[in-house]
């Protein structure tokens, strides 16, 4: 089948990339290197060095005989999404391309503006592109855990059963995002929901966990072919993050008691789990949603994994929280359906953090202490990004410092 | 106390701005006049003759000695909207400054693309510049009853009582909105609500039913303080067109069967109720949300008024169903909030009818019929503007026609 797949240049949308080539998928990706492009904003690099992605497809091709296309452009010009979706007709779109990170959509006014304007209208014209040239594509959209918040009864897989007053609905989910970013892929449910209920498009929204881990089969196979590993207070994801600070010899920040409990999944079971969607797709008018996660663990679980596991004494540091959200509260998710389809979780275990300890290590010389802590705090509406530039250059031409 | 009203030279937003006015507010509006703007566009015209905002403004204060400020700007532009707040501090902010035509909105992608942008950066603009200026200026924000679809279960008033699986928690009311217009103010109150919660802001969100009538106590003083009366297929809401066509001798076009239910409002209770919900503020942190309608009527019922009430014989033609909705729905929409504060609202009577009758004859010699049936269809992803148009002129210079 063919593949395309937008942000392929990302943390997890090049390991995707591969291991779908690598599975026979005709795969395509698309980028707009935006994502670098943040890493020059905030004067932060990936742990592990990233190639080009001219390198990367050029490797895989010499070391697989595979071809990967490649398109540059951005989600947000229609015309260009249109023009690519026209030209590689592709069966499945797997749809990576948005800003991520919730406190990067909170630094301040230009920065949520930035990531609901690139998100919601990217995901629009990625719909409308579908609509007009071909119905039957189906769309594969990385959601977010974040987007349920944390009701007190338990999370379904984007569906909800209601009884209320004597009558009965299967209604969507009720959302509580937990920041400008989260609401973006919130606003992008819905509009992916209506374009399914009015032009009869199959889509299947992933409300992924917390991905964990740097490594995959296809990505190990070559140094360049290595994905990006975050490690910042701003796209860093907090096991990642934890292993770095323990490796460095750090310790490790958790926010508050650590009782906000969270989604996990491995990168590996990332990539399985969008063949498993891919090629098992959502029927014509279907809005199909599968919350994306493997275990739910505590951040101070977490973060005692870690102390556990690693060979050296590790320190826990808890902070004054930065976000806004419940120090402690029910959580209980389901989700059964990629299981169904075939799912073999890899459980966060002790060999994965040893590679991931060694991942680390080889790459320890790299890192910057003095960007892991958080800077954006939720409860200021006006975030200054890091002190080396709210003095001097004003990056994106747009920040306004405190 | 100090009221600042978004769109302000709206339909609805001006004859607010004289209601208020009247009852002692210090009143300013802003406008970027993209509404005037969508006429241009559309090749359309409000069938009642409106005057420039100034001449308005200064009408105003030649008869009653009262000042409203104006403030022209867009608001997507996000330094004039915190000027503005900074220099006016209002005590509250009403926001009608939305691209509101459900129609205009599915035209194709770059109309969706514009409606979403517009509303949801528009919005982002005004919360942060409350939180940033002064969290305590409650948000009065113009939303609609459009934005919860047509669910099997009573709709509540913003929230649901949920009890699942033995537990149970007051949740966001579940939304299903039925075009690209309507999903906008469904990201919009997502977007107030987390803004409330994490920055403790005050909003009331006011989900409005369909608004009927054109003149209002102050409005009628001066032929100069009109507002504007759209009937034609795109801006037009329902029961303004079936009076327009019953002047004109035309078939009154209901859509389908007519079974379609929905929430009526009277433009003299609109004015009363952003008056209610302006001096009875949300608490801080509050996110209350009213349903502003007073009744619900079927478009078939709303037809059937039209041809009891009129004069002459009236005609009435079922069209093939413009809109992806369902033809018949149950229907049942709790609205006791603003009657709690004090609303007396006007029902749909013989007099309000007779008076807009008396209204469209006189302005009936302005009217062009052929603007009036449904040129937008929402099955169609890419629709062709009025013929005027999609032959030479490109309107916004980004419209592709079929």
């Amino acid at each position: 089948m063919r593949t395309l797949i937008l942000g392929g240049d990302g943390y997890l949308g090049w390991p995707t990339a591969l291991y779908l080539s690598e599975r026979g998928h005709e795969v395509a990706v698309a980028d707009n290197f935006l994502r670098r492009q943040y890493d020059h904003e905030l004067g932060v690099e990936s742990l592990v060095p990233i190639a080009p992605l001219r390198t990367r497809v050029d490797v895989w091709r010499e070391l697989t005989g595979r071809e990967i296309g490649v398109w540059v452009g951005d989600l947000t010009d229609g015309d260009f999404v249109a023009g690519m979706v026209e030209a590689f007709r592709p069966d499945a779109i797997v749809h990576y391309a948005e800003q991520r990170a919730a406190p990067y959509s909170m630094i301040d006014r230009q920065h949520a503006v930035h990531t609901q304007v690139n998100n919601v209208v990217g995901n629009l014209n990625v719909l409308y592109a579908i609509a007009e040239i071909d119905p039957s594509i189906h769309l594969v959209k990385l959601g977010t855990m974040g987007e349920y918040g944390t009701p007190n009864i338990d999370i379904e897989e984007g569906w909800l059963d209601v009884t209320h007053k004597g009558r009965t609905d299967r209604l969507p989910f009720p959302k509580q995002p937990g920041s400008m970013y989260h609401l973006s892929k919130v606003h992008d449910s819905h509009n992916i929901m209506f374009a399914c209920r009015t032009w009869g498009l199959r889509a299947t929204d992933l409300n992924q966990g917390i991905v964990y881990g740097q490594a995959t089969e296809e990505t190990m196979r070559d140094p360049r072919l290595a994905t990006r590993f975050d490690y910042d207070g701003v796209f860093g994801t907090v096991l990642n993050r934890f292993v770095v600070q323990a490796v460095l010899g750090h310790p490790l920040t958790v926010y508050g008691t650590g009782g906000q409990t969270r989604g996990l999944i491995d990168i590996r079971d990332t990539c399985e789990c969008i063949r498993l969607a891919a090629e098992n797709p959502a029927e014509p008018g279907e809005f199909r949603v599968f919350n994306q996660m493997t275990e739910s663990l505590s951040v101070a679980e977490m973060a005692d994994r870690v102390v556990q596991t690693y060979g050296k004494p590790v320190e826990v540091e808890h902070l004054d929280p930065p976000r806004t959200e419940k120090p402690e509260h029910y959580y209980n998710v389901a989700h059964t359906s990629l299981l169904e389809l075939g799912l073999q979780p890899h459980l966060l275990s002790d060999t994965l953090l040893e590679s991931l300890y060694a991942i680390t290590e080889e790459h320890a010389h790299r890192a910057d202490p003095s960007v892991i802590r958080p800077t954006v705090r939720w409860d200021r509406v006006r975030n200054a990004l890091p002190d080396r530039w709210a003095r001097g250059v004003q990056p994106r031409g747009r920040h306004i410092a405190d």
